[in-house]
Order: structure tokens, then C-alpha cells, then sequence
């Protein structure tokens, strides 16, 4: 389960622009890293302040700073101020409760999206806040956790000089962004192995914590669809948008991305649909087995009640039962005895109950 | 449960315009308290009449008169005249059972929205009608009740002397419903507490009341979600809205007012998704315990039936029966009843009952 | 049940604007009475005939003609003529089947509504089709019975001098609008009351009349949806056609019957989902009651057929019994016969049964 | 059930134009019919081949050719290379899947029409192609079956001098589409019909015959469905359309069809709403019936289990069993036979069993 | 159970436009074949390389190059070079995991589309993804497998001289995306078939085989749903675009495609509506039959239960029983015997429960 549902109310009541860290904190030292390339260079450092961010904005290649945790409060402010940020916005990378959402400014942009991971083998997801910042030659981005995620695409950085270090910031947020949707991809993966087994299990042994697993990976999914579903408007609107940071001929990339947006969509909704035809399985296998357990009771009642009560006839104590004295009348009631139960038996399995 | 269905045709067949109080009619006397501010200056009274508030109309702060209680129907009726008000948004005013809306006059606009609270432990949730009427340098705010709601925005408003006072009514006007809006995210984690505490309350011990508390619950928020799914159409009209009371620069704020209003009613749909899914583990569990219930029966039933055949048998008084007098007869009819129930349980196990 | 679902057929084949009175045949006599008045003066009365109506057509006053009973063919025909007047239109004032709706033609507008009214205090819903012809200074209404639903509107004309009388006739087209959509909040009322008797009734003793009353009020919901859903449409219909019959500042007047139209909307959407809502209850109540029975029986069959069977053991006839003949075995069996149970209930107390 | 469904894939593979003759192959000769009319005269004659109906090309007055049965692809074919219809028109004359639509070409229109009329008393339904193609003067109308649809519409035209003949080709199309829409109007009568009786039947004795008849009536709407819903677009689409063939003052009639359509897809809807009712009733009912049985089982078992037990007490055989000898022990048995039996039936009477 | 839904995550992580073959590698080897085609002639060939297409390139005739096999991404890569065909164009014919979609480019347009084949005689879709370039004089296929698909195409082309060969690339690839839109229909009707055999079983024997047939067909049309809903898109997609390589002239097949997918579309929602239709008459009849159980259960258990109790009775060993010594007592109890039963088999006749 997502933290985003909970402690949402915390910030009710402040004057907007409150620059405080709302969502569950996570106890990581704020790291500042930077990227630093263009066609014939690539320059990768780690640095402790904002002044050492200062120098590459005027320069002509890309830089991409990537601060994971957001616990070092003051940092975001004065990057906010060196770099004419809306109070609006430095609130929204501080509050790890945002919708997945797309914004244009003069001269920058900003992007909101959630990264999601999966935590063990049960189907966990773990959400983790990105937001981006895009400028002409630069690019901020904000994680709430210090982990690899980026390593691929810095690898990429290093390894492939034509194309990637040819292209501007535009490029780099396409390239993060796609990093981020694909994601999903494994998380699909992961889900859909989850289902198949969920499915083996109702097929040979249902129980109620299948119906647990069940309902557990619903929830998830809600989660899950509520941290998706924002994509495919969000990278339409950058579509749409005429802002100057994202150049026409990138546009084809970004497309690309909503093409995996709307796989993704359309794969959780499938997910869904499964789930609920697993759910109604579930109920079917559950009043099957009642109706088993139902006549087995029949079955027994049915045989052993009649034969009881002919039992019972000669159990009485009259005086005169002619019968009791006869000397068939104890086989020829052992013959009734066997004679009865394979009448029944063959009348239910006539009627499929055997 | 709201009030907002009931009595709602109290006014049926009245004229348009017909300013009568409609809604539960709270005891409580209109209050009037004024708040005039501007860069340098901040000054708040509570006044009697509406010559106290004629003296603000022509200055050039900003004045915000808060109307708490609906009862003084001439206050209102006099306001309509001497600011030149609709007699329509008059009686919106007066009736609370409005549905929120945003409505634009020639100098003036007028919002109506449900300020929810909760009422106590129990999910019981109260909602107030509050009516906002912006001028260019005036914002009348109309409540049903005498409370603390406008507290904390008041106090920013004495403290915080630079951004806010140095703002218009525009800003007021966002920074109240800010406040409102924001309310319903304590009024959600509220809701994430009580649907946690149902859920566990189903895995331990479903009761019938575990169901009345779901439905309860869904019914209230039938109530809730009827109350804020028009505020983001409300918003959005006062974002497209070509008025000269909200000003451009003020748009970024009320954007952010939509944003949590889509969290809202995001937030709204995923407890709905959730409580249905809770009706289906409720559902489901009743038909387990039946199941359990129906087990057990047909264990006993079908072990002791049987037994209770076969000792009939031996109390019949037949004369010929020449088991009656076989010694070993009787222990070795005991080893049946040991060895049949043995059988038939090990059966039962088999088959997952036991 | 309305009567707008059945004999819908009668017409089939005939050529379109053929004057038949299609519908349930009300035997009222067709009453026409004429409101004529102007910001000086009123005057009411009685006709009988078409020509009566005519001295009014070219008079600059205000004259509304309300016809009640639909029986006289020939005067709709004369109207029609008089007034030129599409016969598909003649066509679908007699044809009470229509689906609310607004036309506008070249110097008129044309209106059909519902107007909804309760029965009995069953909820039972009558259904009335009215039309209104709006001219520049005439309005006709057509209405199918005879009976006060105007009188309050007469009233107000007759009294209220001001206002009333001196707008025009689309005031007056608004005015009766209003007084047709107000009626249904009586009905919603009257729903509310039925919903929460019925709740009640579900959680004292439901039975399957309650059942029965859930599924009439929600086909009566289908019928009252089918009435009131296509308001909406019609009044904004309304408000953005161009027609010269409906001037600038009535649109406000309108602009409020739509809101109401929206609350009535949703409030019908509200009742639907709690009605279905209390299906559910129901259906859980049923089979609790079930699971209650069941665990009766399945707690007297465990107690009783165990005993029964140690009772059937000592009612055997053998001669070699040991037990038979010892002193304490009677009473020691005693025992047994009350320990057993107690064990039992002890078991079944524990798993919450009793 | 109609045919629409099955033999779908019998042309695939096959290149676009080709004319065969798809769809269940009614044994019907083709019959080619014409009535020619104008203001002053009409003229109704059956003709052969494609040759008599050319003499009515160049002819001014409106000519209405009626084609009934489909096997004749020779004369289709003349038909489109004398009037240069497209191929694909051709093709879709031919095959009898088409879903309803409305096409415009440079010199005519062509709509695809569903023909619904019921079978017999059993609500089956059947569908008929009626494909429409309208010239200037000119209305082809191809029909699989032979039957009196247009009578009605013969008879108008050889009446109605006025404004029928009067009007063009434009107005015939109309007439035609009218008919054929209000069709359903009779189906919906009977399927009403329908539903009021087996809502009867559920409230005396529901089977499971009740379910499989809403299960058919529900299937049979899907059908009815697809051969509705698509009419309003395609009307729409004429109102819509700059085609020379639909004049303008005509419009009018086809809003009149639209309304009808309107009321016909709604009134499918509610149809749908109903049976869906139905089901719930039906279920609710199996389960309320599936609770007496129980009941009465329960009643049984747990007042004479007990009693069944207390006379076996007495029917063991110790040697020491003081009861056995008391001279009131067994009418004191009695009593306790009468009085458990009264104290259980109270009980269950309490609860509401009995 | 298509591969589309597992391994999506695989190129994660990698640069957009990689040249890896993503999906179910299947071990078919490439294999090019070339027709190319003018009015007056035509040519097949199969080639090896890239530079024997190369050839048809500068001339004027239609060239269709159809690759079959994905495995050699070389000749992909090169015909990416050779054409200038964009990298992400490239990877998505590679990656078979493509929602169907359209786009264009400055001189070609790409097309992917799913081609939906039935595997054996239960219902299992094969899905092969099919990839269209489209130039003005040349059109590219990539398939997945090594089929007879296009075989009836190249027939006709061969056969029909008139009109395919003299209508250019844009006919060419209206025929391949209609031949492979029309292969659904084969699966629906082979799906009509299935759902008539499973309701046949469901009335005759429903098992919990049959409840799984359902549930596998409803999980398959979810897939079959998937690659066919995005062709409404796709095609309206076409004939909205204003590429040169579309024709005006060829728009009219694309319009009859659109016919036909919007048939397909709308034939898998009935299809899914029918299956929710047999799961409610499977829960039904599941829900029927154990009924019938329970009331065999109750007939035999009311019957015999009370009849063992009054033989109980007379299995008492009091010495007071007078009835003992009676001489009728043991025939009048027989009689009770039969009577009682007969009384009770009446009742439950009544009842309807036999």
C-alpha cells in the first residue's frame, strides 16, 4: 500500500507555498549529483552545496542534477530562488502526494511521476515521488529515495556518444521519462506470474487466503491504476504544449512514450478484468463445495434414516408382532437391509449425485 | 446524512427570488465580523448592521465580511441592495441546499460550497453550505454556523504580512476556498482509519453490524462525493471564466486548488472500489462460515448415523437371531463402532473437512 | 407505472401530423381558460371556443391559454391553423408518449415536460405530459388533466403586481417551467420517507415483501429517471438556442431551473444507488437468517445423535453385555448424557455458534 | 435469434465489390414493383427486368422502385451500372450483415435499415435487410422478403392526394424509414407484454423455465439493441449531411423519426433495467425458498431428534434402571413428548419460522 | 493466450530504436518474396538480400515486398537505411508486443496490426503481429510466421487483371489490412459456435468444466478485444490523415473496412455480454440443484425421523404400557406408519417440492 492515501491532511490549513516535507520520510541524506555533458564530453560529480550547481548554468551543454532525498529542506529553496521557481512548485516536490502531472512555465517545465518497484516476491509496490525540472541546458530531478534507477541511463550516457549526448535537455527528459513508464513493464510481468499462480492454486485448492491474495492484489492494482492512469494525459499534454524546452523532433519519442503509456493502461485493465472473473471462480468453487458437502449428508441421511426406522419397527416391544417370530423375518430383513441402500444409490447416481 | 434531500420542496410554488430561509434551520444570531486589511494595515471588528459595513465599500483595501448564521434575513436582503445582488443568488444564499456552484455577475462572483467536518468518532460527517460573494476590494462570506473554520486563515492574515495582504480579493477569495477544500483531507484519512479498522474487524469476526458499518459508511460517502465532485467543474469554470475579479496571477493558485480536488475525488472513487471490495470479503466470509457450519453437520450426521443403524439392528426382538448369543458378538460390534467412524474420518480428511 | 411505455404502437403506419389523441384517454372535458394581464391590469376567464381566444392575438398584453383535457380534437386543429402551427407539432401535443423536449420555430417555441405527481401514499407515480407554445405574447399550455397545478402561479400573477406582470411572455414560460420541475421534489420527499421506512423495516424483520417494495420503487425510479433526465438537455437547449421568444435577462431565471434540474438528477442517481444499496442488505440479511437456521440444526442434530447412539447401543439385545448388569452403569451413562452436551456447547460457544 | 451473427465469414478472402448474395438465402423470387406518382396521377405496375424501369429515369415525377427478395444478382447488377452505383453499395445491398448506416454519393444516398417484426407468441424476433436508395426522382428499396411492410404506405400514396404526392423523393425516403422505425414500436408493446407476464410468473411460481425465458428475452435485446442504437447516429447523420437529395423543409420529419428513435433506444434500456430486476427477484426468490425448505428441516429434526433420543433412554436394557418400574414414569414420558415439542414450536415461532 | 501480456519488460532499460527482436522468438527463418505488379504485368520473386529490392525501387511499377520471419534484424536494419525509416519505427516491428496503431511519415506511412488465427478445435487464438510500410510505389510486410495469409491476395492479383493491378499502393494496402481484418470473422464464427455448445451443456449438464470453458473464453475475448478494438481508431485514423500515399479514391474501401471492424467490435460485445449471461445461468443452475438436494434431504429426514420416534416409543421397556398388551396396537401403529407419511408427501406436494 502506497503512502499516498495516508497524512494527506497534514499540511490543511497552511498558507500555500509552505515549503515542508509532507509523506512519509524517508531518512536519506539529501545527495546531489551532476551530469554534465554535450557531443564531445561527459563529466559526472558529486557535490555538497547549490554554489556548485551555479557554474553550469551558463553554460552551453546539457546538465543534469539528480537530487535523491528530500529531506535537506533549504537545498530545493535556493535552487528554487537561483532558478526563479514558483513557490507553488518547490511545494509540490516536497509533497510526496502528487498526482502525476505536467506543467509549463516561461522558461522551464515541470513534471510529477510516480516510480514504482516491487519489494518482495508477494506483490508489493513500493512508489517513490519523481519530479522533474527542465530547462534549456538543464535538468533537475527529484527522488525521494537513493537508489539505481538512473544507472542504466547514465551508463547510456557514457557508452553512446553519437546520439544521446547530441541531443538537448528535451532528449534527457524523454530518455528519464521513458526510464521511469517502462518500469511498469516489469511490474506487469510480475503481476501477471501472480495471477497465474493465484489461478493454479483456485484450480487445485481454493481457500480463503486465496481470496485474501486475491482481494490484496485488487487493492494493489487500484494503486497501481491511480499512479498509471495520469500518464496518458500527462505525456499528451506535453504533446499539446507549445513550450520552447521540448523541440518538435522530439516529439516522435514522446509519442513512443504513450504508446507504452497506453500498453500499460490497457494491460492493468485487462489485470482487472482477470481478477474479477478469478473472484467469481472463487465464489462458484466455494458453492460447489458446499453443494459436495450437502450431499455426501444427503447421500448418508437419505440411506441410513429409512433403514433406522425399520430397525426401530422391530425394536418394539408389543406382544403381538407376528413377525418376530418367524424364522426368515431377521434374514429377510438383512436382505431389505442391503436392498434399500442399492435402490438409493442407484436413484442418486441416476440423478449425478454419486 | 446530510439534510440536503430533505425538505427540499419546502419552496415549491413560491416565487423566484422569495428570500426565506430553507435548510435546517440553525439557532444560531448572525454574527458580523469585518476584516479590512491592506499592505500596511490590518484591522478587525464585529459590527451590527449593515451601516457598519457601507463605510469599507469605497476604500481601496481589501475587505472581507464574514456572515456567520443565516437567520437575519434583512442583513441579507439589505446587502442585496446596497451591492446590487441578484435576488436569485439571494435566495441561493438563504436555501442551503445548493448544489456547489460558480456563477459570474457583471462586478461581482458568487461560489457556493459544502464545508465538511466531522461530527465525532463514528464516520458521521456534518456539512455546511458556505457562500462566497467576491467584489473587486470586498469578499462577503456567508456560513451556517458560528465556528473556528476561518481561524487559521485569519491568523496568516495578521502575521504573514507580506504576500498575502499585499494580494486582492482574488487571493482571498482562493485562499478561502482553499481552506474549505482542504478540510476533506481529514475528513479521507478519517475514512482511511475506519476502513482499515473494518477490514480487520472482517478477518477476525464478521458481524451483520460489520455490514451495516460498510453500508453505512458507503452511503455517506454517496453524500460526500455529492458534495465535492462538482468542485472541480466549479474550479475549472473559474479558471475559464473571462471575470475581472479573479486576476491571471491568480490562476497558478486556483490550479493548485484543482489539483487536490482531483486528489479528492480520486481518493473518493478508490475508498468506493474499496468498500465494495470489503462487501465481497463480508459476502464471502458468511459463505465460508456456512460452509464450516455445514461441514460439521455433515460430519457428525454421517459418522453417527450409521452407528445408530447398526445398534438399532441389535436391539430388535427378533427370536432368531443368532448373533444375540454370540459371545464376542457384542466386542466386536465395539471395534465397529471404533473402526467405522475411523474410516469415515480419515474419508473426511481426505477431502479437506477436518 | 406510467402509461408512456404501453399502446405506444397505436400509430403505426398512419401518416405523420395525423391529429389522434394517442395515449390513456383521460374523459376530460377540454377547458379552456385565458390569463390575459399587462403591468396595469388582469383579467381571467372562461371560453369555449377558438374565437374567444382570437380578439387577444393582436393586443400588446400578455395572454396564456391553459387547455386541460385533450379530448377535443378540433380546437387543437383550429389553434394549429390560427396560430400556423406545425401539425407534427398538433401531432405531439396529442400523443402523450413524447420525450421531453424544446423546438423552436420561426415565431414560437415549443416545450414538452412531465409533470410528475403522487398518487397515494404508496409511492405511485402519476404522469401528465404538458406543452407549452411560447409566441411573443401569447403562451398555450396544453395539459391532459383537469386539475390546481397552476393555482399557485395564477395567485402570484393575480397578487404580485411588480414584477410578474411586467415581464414578458417568457417570464411566464419560465414561470411555468419552474412550477412543473419544483413538483419533483415533492416526490423526492416522498421518496426519501419510502427509502427509510423500507431501511427500517430490511433491519427489524425483512421479508420478501420488503423485497418486492425495493424492486417497485426502483422500477418507479427507472420511469422518474426517463421523466426527468432529459430536463437537463431541454433547458440548456434552452439557454443556447437563439430564438427571439426567450430574451437575454430571462436567462437567468432559466439558469436556475437548471440547477434544479441538476439536483433532481442527482438526487434520482443518489436514491438509485442506495436502493441498491439495500438490495444488498437484504440478500446479506437472507442469508444470515439462513446461517442462523443452519446452525440450529446443525447444534441439535451434534448434541442429540450422539447420544442417541450410545442410548441405541444399551437398547441392543445381546446376551453378553457386562455393562447391562452393573449397578453404576445407568446412572454413570447419566453422566455421559450430560457431559457430552456440555462438551459440545462449550465447542460451539468457542466458534461463536451460540 | 437472427442470422447476423453466424456465417459472418463467408466472403473473407474474397476481393471488396464481389457480388454474392451473403446472409441466410431466402427462396424468394425476386419481385420488382413501381409506383410512379406526381401531384395529379399515380401509376402502380410490376415489371420483369431493369429495362421497364428505365423509361422512369428521365421522367419527372417520384418513382419508387421496390425490389423484394435478393436472389436476382443480375438485376442489382444492371441496377448499378445504370444508375453508376459503387460496388461496395452493391455488395452491401447483397449481403444482409450490414450494421444500420447511412452513406452519401454525388447523386444519391444510401441507408441500411433493420426491419424487426416478431415471429409468433414466444418473443422471437425477426430481421430484415432494407436497404434504401434514394435518387432525386428516384427510391430503390430492396427487401429480402415478400411480405406487406409498405402496404400501409401504398395505400397513403394512392389516397392522400395533397401533401404526400406533392412532396419528392426526399419525403417517400422519409415515409419509408418512418415505417420502418415505428416497427419496433409493436415489438416493444409485446416485449412489455412479455415482461409483465413473467414477472407474474415470479411472483406465483418461479422455475427455472422463468429463467431460461428471461435469459432469451435478454438475449433477444441484445439483438434488438444492435439493430437500434445505430439508427440514431444514422439519422443524425442525415440531418447532418449537405446532401441535394434530403431538402431542407423535410428536415423537419426526420427530426420527428429521431425523437422516435430516441424513444425507442430508451425504452430498450429500460427493458434491459427491468430484466435485470427480474433476475434479482428470481434469485432472491430461489434463495428464499432454498430458506423455508431449510426451516422446515430444521423444525423437524430438532423436535424429534430429542424426543427420538428420551425413548431410546428408556429402551436400553440395564438391570438397574428405576424408571423402568414407576407405575407414572411413562405417562410423565408422555406429557414430556407433548411439552418439548410446545417449547420448541413457541420458540421457533419467536424467530419467526413458523 | 497471446505472448503479448509476458517478457514486455525485456528491453527495459535499453535506448529507445534498439534493433532486438522482443516476443516469442519463433525460429522461422526471414524469407522475402516480391510481387511486383502494373496493369499489364506481373512478377513474383523470392530473393535473398536487400539489394535485390533495391532494383524495383526507381521504377514505376507496384513493388509489394512481404517478409516473413523477424530473425533477421540485418535485413530489417538495412531496409531501415536503404528506405530512411525512422530507428523507433524499426524496434516496433521487431517488438511484437505493438498495440495496432497507424502513423505517418514524411514519404511512407507504418501500419501494425494483430492477425488473429484459430489454433485447433477448442477456442485458442494465435496472434501474429503484422507491420505495413506503405510507400507511394512500395509496400513493406513483416510477419511473424511463415503462412499461407496473403496466398488468396496473390491469387487475385494474379487472376484479376482490371481493377487491383491498375490502382496503386494505396489499394494494395487497403486489401492486406482488409484481408486481415476479415480473418476475425472466422473466429467469430467459430466463437458463436463455442458459446452454442456451452449453453447446450450448460442446460444439460452443467459442470464445473463448463464454468471453466467460460471463464477461459471470457479471458480469451479479452485479449481478442484487445488487438481488435484499436482498429476503429486506426482506420478512422487513415481516413482522417492526410498523407499522399492514401488516395482520395481509396478512401471509400477504408470506409467499408471501417463497416466492418466496427461489426467485429461490436459482435465481441455481445459475445461478452452472452458469456455473463451463461455464468448467471451456471450460478443459477448450481444454485437449483443444490436446492434440489436439500429438499431429498428434507423430504426423507421429515418423513423418517418422526416415524423412528414413535417406534422409539414402543421400544421403551417400562412395565407400565398398556398399549404393549393391546392386540391392535402394533396394526393401528402400521397404519400410522403409512399414514403419517402420506399426510406429509401430500404437504410437500403442495409445497411443489416433489
Amino acid at each position: 500500500m502506497p503512502d499516498s492515501l495516508s497524512n494527506i491532511s497534514e499540511k490543511t490549513g497552511m498558507p500555500p507555498g509552505s515549503l515542508i516535507h509532507v509523506g512519509n520520510i524517508l531518512e536519506t541524506e539529501s545527495i546531489i549529483s551532476i551530469i554534465d555533458y554535450g557531443k564531445e564530453h561527459i563529466e559526472e560529480l558529486t557535490v555538497q552545496s547549490i554554489e556548485d550547481i551555479l557554474q553550469y548554468k551558463e553554460k552551453d551543454t546539457v546538465t543534469w542534477v539528480n537530487i535523491e532525498g528530500l529531506r535537506n529542506i533549504e537545498l530545493i529553496e535556493s535552487i528554487g530562488q537561483t532558478f526563479n521557481i514558483h513557490s507553488l512548485v518547490l511545494e509540490d516536490i516536497l509533497n510526496t502526494h502528487q498526482r502525476p502531472k505536467f506543467e509549463e512555465y516561461d522558461d522551464h517545465i515541470y513534471i510529477v511521476l510516480k516510480g514504482l518497484s516491487l519489494e518482495s516476491d508477494k506483490f508489493t509496490v513500493n512508489y517513490e515521488q519523481i519530479s522533474i525540472l527542465a530547462f534549456n541546458n538543464f535538468v533537475f530531478t527529484f527522488k525521494e529515495r537513493n537508489d539505481n534507477l538512473f544507472r542504466p541511463l547514465k551508463k547510456r550516457l557514457k557508452n553512446n556518444k553519437g546520439r544521446f549526448r547530441g541531443m538537448g535537455s528535451d532528449y534527457l527528459t524523454y530518455a528519464i521519462i521513458d526510464m521511469i513508464v517502462d518500469q511498469n513493464f516489469i511490474l506487469l510481468d510480475s503481476l501477471e506470474e501472480f495471477v497465474d499462480s493465484v489461478e493454479d492454486e483456485l484450480l487445485i485448492n481454493p481457500t480463503s487466503e486465496t481470496l485474501a491474495t486475491i482481494q490484496r492484489i485488487k487493492r494493489e492494482l487500484i494503486y497501481v491504476r491511480k499512479s498509471t492512469s495520469p500518464l496518458r494525459e500527462l505525456v499528451s499534454a506535453i504533446l499539446r504544449s507549445e513550450t520552447q524546452i521540448i523541440h518538435e523532433k522530439t516529439h516522435i519519442y514522446f509519442r513512443d512514450v504513450y504508446d507504452h503509456v497506453l500498453r500499460i493502461t490497457e494491460a492493468i485493465e485487462t489485470y482487472r478484468d482477470m481478477l474479477s472473473g478469478l473472484l467469481d471462480i472463487y465464489i462458484s468453487s466455494v458453492s460447489n463445495k458446499m453443494n459436495e458437502v450437502m450431499k455426501v449428508l444427503t447421500v448418508f441421511a437419505s440411506i441410513f434414516i429409512p433403514l433406522t426406522f425399520i430397525a426401530g419397527i422391530y425394536g418394539m416391544n408389543f406382544e403381538y408382532m407376528p413377525e418376530l417370530k418367524w424364522k426368515w423375518a431377521y434374514p429377510t430383513l438383512w436382505a431389505a437391509f442391503i436392498v434399500v441402500p442399492l435402490v438409493l444409490i442407484t436413484y442418486f447416481k441416476k440423478k449425478k449425485w454419486l
